[in-house]
């Protein structure tokens, strides 16, 4: 049995998976789940995953497991998308969890709301819109001395965080006003490579 | 230089970093950083991290790491608190990303609007408490075939995961709705040990 993909592909926290399992070359395939429609809310689905979330895989022994960046650390052991050093890798770490924590509830959340729940940007909460930049900033800084968010080569720190950056215009936010993002967000795009 | 760890005693993502290198032994100095007094806010705190965030720490060779649950999977590299088998390590760092997306943003903020914020428990947001009391409800079924989150002794999951749970009832949760979380508390304070 090979490896299986759970995931929606509106969802940058699905897509990152994908590429993941892309760029490494590994047999899978890909189930699409409509969030929108109500697909993780089925008898099938609770099944696989008791906490209603995509992207969710099955690995090729049967057994389940969620959390888009733990899935994106679990496949990608030992393979160049995680830094042989090991303060690299502490800062790989840190990039994924401040993704979960800082920026995706903020950057993901307007362009959700935007884009799937028709809301105006002007009359979005003002907070999110505060947090979402002040997250895109702290990218912009981190990508100040170099060309990847870690070291000197693309890692999951890359990866998880273009998912949904490439996607802040969706939800109102000005990407031209950080133009390192913007050109890492090309690079990483390259180099995964992003086709969809 | 011995490892220094800059944090708020009054914080569960502090301590779990404090208890975690008590428990490895390892030889560091705590530095206490008031929150609510702003301290994170001085120019001195912002040269180590730029976040202005607790907690970060400094390594032995003088860089700096932030985001808590990445300095414990730093520290912990090589030992028993990450288990040794690769499906287990998964779900390990599943339930440290489900931590900080969808436990902390509940079960710790509200605990924070009612101890730090004074507001009543009958005040608080209905959704947050909804979501926390999921979180905790998922911990519950978490745990319903072991005593720990994740294989059979404890790993960074549990240490992970206890900081805010074992407060919860200050943000008005009720924990005796949830007897195998109240069982697995005790069970890993005695094991890491938590003394404060």
């Amino acid at each position: 049995m090979s490896l299986k993909i759970y995931g929606d592909s509106a969802s940058g926290n699905c897509l990152k998976v994908k590429w993941t399992a892309q760029r490494l070359g590994l047999d899978f395939s890909w189930v699409e789940i409509d969030l929108m429609k109500g697909e993780t809310r089925t008898p099938e689905f609770l099944a696989i995953n008791p906490a209603g979330q995509v992207p969710v895989v099955v690995l090729e022994d049967g057994r389940p497991l969620a959390q888009s960046n733990a899935i994106l650390l679990h496949l990608a052991q030992g393979s160049d998308l995680i830094p042989a050093d090991a303060y690299e890798r502490a800062q790989m770490l840190e990039w994924l969890f401040w993704e979960q924590y800082s920026h995706e509830p903020y950057v993901a959340v307007a362009r959700f709301r935007v884009r799937y729940e028709g809301q105006a940007v002007e009359d979005l909460d003002p907070k999110l819109v505060a947090r979402g930049a002040s997250a895109l900033q702290r990218l912009e800084d981190g990508l100040s001395t170099g060309q990847f968010l870690v070291g000197d080569q693309l890692s999951l720190a890359d990866v998880a965080l273009v998912a949904y950056t490439r996607l802040a215009g969706e939800g109102g936010f000005d990407l031209s006003r950080y133009p390192k993002v913007q050109a890492w967000i090309a690079r990483v795009e390259t180099d995964l490579p992003i086709t969809s």
